[in-house]
């Protein structure tokens, strides 16, 4: 044997074809319910000009965070460590062309040098959802109906999951009317969003060094109160106001809001994301008025943690339906011209190639998770029928080569 | 408006709804296809060790093409040129584990710093498919049926495309006996995978410094006629022998192939593959024998542009089924409504948030390309019917709305 690790790259995953076909169950259940909602999904490079982190949105991200480095033509390129600067190039690069509003999303990975650790990798999957062109209001809730609707499209209910909610908006007047200027808001409010993850003093303290006062005193308890009963309306119960809620990134102008998971055992942000009205205007381009927009974002690796928590995960086959046996070399040739008429009928069939004794196929078979075994030996050559064997209750049928497909499909 | 340039980072691709749609739907073409046949998807990141292409393999690539970085713990990182090394590493990894052949394939990027041109991109996507655990023979042959049955999957023909072969096995036993030792024969083959790109003289002078001999001399003209005689049989007739294919990669062993295009406005390579039995041992890992291998991968950019100039793209909408308009914002919630009941019965369903009058509405349903509009007013509310109106005739039916999804999703 060689010598090179077999390792992965620090913090990324290999995905194995009964781990990527699980993930991408997960995807297309969140593609199939996008598409319902009208959602159209588009994509990019996760190689992005540097600068496009560097104008505005959550410095610490990118100065402590980012993967960036030069090309050979002296470039700087980052991997992008979300979606939100990239969608808002996009539209603004056609804002002429395209029909507002934009209803899309994107499943895709988003790199960040971070410590690997649980529910945290370098390199993660996440679906972002934007509805853009559209102010506060109809559109704030349809994006917050979506995002439940989405969990609940696993099976989820709402005593699995809280939505909590608060406004940028609010907390700015409310820096305002406790006296904080723009920068010591934007200090306060990036104190804020990382509250629940250090003592208590420290919190204190590093607000004492900003202002006496406590801004959220300021923050009307019965602010999002139509929201919530909109929200109501529409069927989503599990609304809440969250004053001290602010989000990490700087771009957000108005409502913001993520989706925790209510078990204890797993207290973590599933979705996050809200109204940034002024991002896709700090991109040149001509024709006129700000575009607004508001979206959120689902990681793989929490949504993932949450549905196998509550055995919601959507069910994933990835090994074909059929597993063509050989008896000898002499029948292979029958075995593959099998396979191809099988093919033709929607079948996926998996020939075996090897010189395995039959009663080893089967096994192989079996451990392959193919739930049917046929073997063709001289009498099925000449015959054209097939004794079909179910191998989860060793059940074996006999039937002509045109029935097999019917069979097995519509089993 | 701002000031940040809205182009992705050179020679990478946004890919806006109508694009994304169109190559999922390829690549969908693809996957179906594959699945037929046996073959299961997995994945990758496109982060890995820079090590991994710094033992064999074609230095060329890594030497001048790679993007290849330091992260922030002084790791050397490499955004994949291409999948084969990441594949062998995974099989390595778990080869106590596996079920041996593996039909495996994996769909995705590939990241290669060239000067953008029309078939070439930094950034581009590519269908590995790979069949390991078997030698020579059996597996070869299915390794090419397959790749001409991709095409055919997408209704190309046999006159469409060609399939040139080689061996390496045999390339390597022809530079023996033309005396070239084995640093000059690699030299050799390097300098034959080039032939076509170079002028013919410039050709025989790098030649004529490696040898006074020509290796291909030695090259059995019958050598691979038992392989063109068993794809016959398997019905493809569309592969010749062409005794200066070598392709660029070190780790081949035997066969090697590509398929072109045969139109003279595309002489491109759609495919190029072949077997490497040597690759998978330079891994590290318990458990013995070599495992051999053999495959080949399918680029986009060529791909598309084989199946466009031919009217072969598979057929992709992205659109919603049915843009519900409204009659002011007092019919906004019943739309709401009457969209989250069409949802549950499989439609994908567009609804108005905008003050556009009903016209203005049916032209933005038209430019979106949604195939049915139906508007809901004071009249639809109360008696739980719509008027489902077809945009490409302009033909108008009443219906119960139970009747609306069976309608439009069996047109």
């Amino acid at each position: 044997m060689g010598e090179l690790p077999t390792e992965p790259y620090k913090g990324v995953r290999d995905f194995y074809p009964a781990d990527w076909a699980q993930l991408s169950a997960v995807f297309d259940r969140l593609r199939t319910t996008l598409a319902a909602w009208g959602y159209e999904e588009y994509a990019a490079s996760p190689l992005e000009r540097a600068e496009l982190y560097e104008s505005k949105g959550s410095e610490e991200i990118i100065r402590e965070q980012s993967y960036t480095f030069e090309d050979r033509g002296g470039r700087r390129v980052t991997l992008r460590p979300e979606m939100t600067p990239t969608l808002a190039r996009m539209v603004a690069a056609k804002r002429r062309l395209l029909s507002f509003p934009l209803r899309w999303f994107s499943i895709g990975n988003r790199f960040r040098y971070e410590r690997p650790q649980k529910g945290r990798m370098r390199e993660f999957f996440q679906a972002d959802i934007d509805l853009v062109g559209l102010a506060e209001g109809e559109a704030d809730l349809e994006i917050l109906t979506l995002a439940a609707a989405l969990l609940k499209a696993f099976g989820a209910t709402e005593k699995d999951f809280v939505i909590r909610l608060n406004s940028r908006a609010l907390l700015n007047e409310a820096c305002r009317e406790a006296g904080l200027k723009s920068e010591a808001a934007r200090s306060y409010l990036r104190l804020l969003d990382k509250k629940a993850k250090i003592p208590a003093s420290e919190f204190r303290e590093a607000q004492q060094a900003l202002t006496n006062n406590d801004p959220l005193r300021y923050l009307d308890e019965n602010a999002m109160a139509s929201t919530l009963t909109a929200l109501k309306k529409r069927g989503v119960g599990n609304a809440v106001f969250d004053p001290s809620l602010t989000r990490g990134f700087d771009y957000y102008t108005g409502l913001v809001f993520e989706i925790y998971d209510t078990s204890p055992q797993n207290p973590r942000s599933l979705f996050g994301g809200g109204r940034y009205d002024n991002l896709i205007g700090l991109f040149s381009g001509e024709g006129g008025a700000p575009i607004p927009a508001v979206g959120f974002a689902v990681g793989d690796v929490t949504l993932m943690d949450f549905l196998t928590a509550r055995d919601l995960l959507p069910k994933a086959r990835t090994a074909p339906d059929l597993y063509l046996g050989t008896v000898g070399a002499g029948s292979q040739e029958a075995a593959i011209e099998t396979g191809e008429v099988l093919r033709t009928r929607g079948l996926k069939v998996f020939i075996n190639l090897t010189e395995k004794s039959l009663g080893d196929q089967v096994k192989d078979a079996v451990k392959r998770g193919v739930p049917y075994f046929a073997a063709i030996g001289e009498e099925e050559k000449h015959s054209q029928t097939l004794r079909v064997k179910r191998l989860a209750s060793s059940e074996e049928r006999p039937m002509a080569l045109a029935d097999v497909a019917p069979y097995i499909l519509n089993a």
